[in-house]
């Protein structure tokens, strides 16, 4: 509970219609995409950099939790208020303040909401590539701050990537620049990398330039669907080793086809056992070659079906496959645990045989699905929380698949980040010598430890 | 000067022959490529980072600097041992450990030379693009402490989007690791990115992860020349915004041919005010036909001549003018300062204009070439030391040229950090409140200060 002196000051800061403190107003805040809830004691609406300053500097004099929020469609709890405090939501900041065609770069607000964002730079022949599936109501505050990948990660890379500079308002209330317009630059530490990913524990994101690209000329989709696991993850090695880096890679196993299947029908030949969708874009004769490129080096590897897409069209009709997958999977059962672990690319068929392993042991269905260009699998553990003992048995599954991908070279998460989710698990991935040095400098930048405190590290 | 004890444990830790505390020896390692000398007291060559470890909890307990140094080619002062205490090299460290093909990435120490890595990837089919111009002597491990880049950023980055993970020591002699071999990954902060560019103030790095490409299939270089800046800084911009990134954009200015001309009789046509070297990488077809394209799009730019190379040979014909550059400019007179400065991309004609303004008021000869694509310009400030306030005239142009580029919202420095040379002008570039930030990160990884103290922040 926060004091009337508190609600009355933050009313001063951010005006009393951008702050609230009445129940539904508070569940709106309480939740994302896992399954927790926490209420927080007041959610403010700040409309400026200044603003947040001022809020984190009362919070740093009151010792009060601050947790900063976009849209809150995060995949691991990063944006919940878990001990309660004050919600800082971003929303209020979604200006796209100028794209510059000349310099390949946009300066945003954070509240900007992604897809927006793209078809904005789009109408102007440009590309901002990273599109986590979220995009559609996800903000770019929180892709910076998660790190964002999705399907295109494979040859333009992740929200990182594109990330020249910020503005920031530090956990003790300090606006800071880093980085700049330039995307060469090495005048002190690289603030801005050690931000973006930082889950909100290091600052509030209040302004981002992001470096853009031409929009490609064409691309070309295409559904390639394997008598084996093997053979699609093989595919992809051959791909790129045939100096293909296609555009997505992206894979589904048994388990998924046969959910999507179940319900859409889509017609799938009876030896599927793993599909591949692959674009590839740029130059509109250099994407020819390469589709047939692709279909002959594949060939070998088991291949069943090679459909390709003659237009926009039929390319959309591809990529339903894929789009069908979330919306298939509550038909094995209605709770659903979604972890993102990625192995080095090689890795995968081990990986998947891993995960069929634990889901004999547990005796609970996992689908796999998600980007196979960076060796990054969806892994989504289905349940039904009603069954007593199921949520337990997931919790053991959880654990096990995180096991396997660390065995295997590999990492918890590509892209969901640690938020509550994973902190647990934490010391199965990083040494205590390496927490050691995040907390240093967690302390070093947020000493009051107020900013989304009581995520990512171990409590 | 360093007691009889401390050396004795040192030789203990490393051996007694990977020590030097001869003159000869101390001279060998207090300098760089600036004109700056500092003599260290010993320098130690260790061999493992078991080894690095315990040099820094012996130099932690007495308090005694040290400073990593890779080839020593740097050229900002980022190695030279101010003040006094132990050089550590890293060339024993100086094995490939592994190329992976299947995953495309390598595992190697800090002291491979550049080129010598590139060779060994490039036998492979693979390819490594970062090219520091000093990449013949150059050790990777100096490229990731100073974010090294080269002619290839324009298209591929620069060494810190090749990083994948990294093994470090830290300043208290703490080893850990940092990313790992997948190239997503988001679980806790990104302590890859922030010690790639720290210039040796936070850790030892000891092994690194590459990230590595396919090679391209083939490669087309152009020679452009045209009878004004402006029009070859709008060819970059025109070039790009036809939706071909080149793979290297080199820009010479009228100066710098002027140099290399009087020196090799170039037969460059008389209108000749700026050359732009051009290479484009990738599938045969497609560079053909980009080839194709720019001339076309920067013919009405002022485009005086055009010369493609059909082959190897005729390629290298065409580099050995941007090669030629720095053999020339001693012409001009002895002593040289080197800036590398950034401006956006559009502001190049720009700053270059600035700079002449800057040449006539100190009556000092700057000659200007670099990496057009990226706006990265390195400012060739040419002085005679013997010649009496020429020295000082050159330090009064250097303060100049930087806040031009700081006004045109660039940076002091795209791939030479910042070190010691720079030290004295960081207030220019970053806020009280980036600096103490920075300075707490540095604080809370070296708590004593042992580790490169007294570069990169006033002091």
């Amino acid at each position: 509970m926060l004091d009337e002196p508190i609600i009355q000051r933050l009313k001063e800061i951010v005006g009393a219609e951008n702050i609230a403190t009445e129940t539904q107003d508070l569940i709106c805040n309480s939740y994302d995409a896992t399954q927790m809830e926490f209420l927080p004691d007041a959610v403010v609406y700040p409309g400026n950099a200044e603003e947040i300053s001022r809020v984190l500097k009362l919070a740093n004099g009151e010792r009060i939790p601050v947790f900063p929020r976009g849209a809150g469609s995060g995949f691991s709890g990063g944006a919940l208020p878990k001990g309660g405090g004050i919600v800082l939501v971003t929303t209020r900041l979604n200006r796209i303040l100028r794209i510059d065609q000349e310099n390949l770069l946009a300066e945003v607000e954070p509240g900007v909401v992604t897809e927006h964002f793209q078809q904005e730079v789009e109408k102007l022949g440009l590309f901002y590539p990273p599109d986590p599936a979220s995009l559609k109501f996800s903000t770019l505050g929180g892709n910076v701050s998660e790190n964002a990948g999705g399907p295109r990660a494979v040859k333009y890379g992740v929200t990182r990537d594109f990330v020249m500079g910020l503005e920031v308002v530090l956990p003790t209330g300090e606006i800071i620049r880093t980085g700049g317009e330039t995307y060469k630059g090495v005048v002190g530490y690289d603030l801005t990398r050690l931000l973006v990913g930082s889950e909100g524990t290091l600052g509030v994101v209040t302004k981002i330039i992001f470096k853009l690209l031409p929009y490609p000329e064409a691309k070309k989709t295409m559904l390639t669907t394997f008598d084996s696991i093997d053979g699609a993850a093989r595919a992809v090695s051959t791909i790129i080793g045939n100096k293909i880096i296609p555009t997505t890679l992206e894979f589904m196993d048994h388990a998924t086809l046969q959910c999507v299947d179940r319900r859409f029908n889509l017609g799938l030949p009876a030896e599927a056992r793993a599909v591949l969708l692959i674009e590839v874009d740029g130059d509109r004769e250099l994407i020819e070659k390469q589709a047939a490129k692709i279909h002959e080096v594949i060939k070998p590897l088991g291949l069943v079906e090679f459909k390709v897409a003659k237009d926009a069209a039929e390319s959309e009709a591809l990529w339903k496959v894929r789009r069908l997958v979330s919306p298939s999977l509550r038909d094995v059962n209605p709770d659903k645990y979604n972890e993102d672990i990625v192995v080095p690319r090689s890795k995968v068929p081990d990986v998947i045989r891993r995960i069929e392993q634990i889901q004999q042991k547990y005796d609970i269905p996992i689908v796999n699905f998600g980007h196979a260009g960076d060796g990054n699998i969806h892994v989504n553990i289905m349940i039904d929380k009603a069954v007593p003992g199921m949520e337990e048995k997931a919790h053991g599954a959880i654990a096990d698949v995180f096991r396997a991908a660390l065995d295997l070279g590999g990492t918890m998460s590509g892209e969901h980040g640690v938020g509550l989710s994973k902190q647990p698990f934490i010391p199965l991935e990083l040494s205590p010598a390496q927490i050691a040095t995040m907390q240093a400098i967690k302390k070093a930048l947020d000493p009051n430890n107020i900013l989304n405190p009581g995520k990512m590290f171990p409590v």
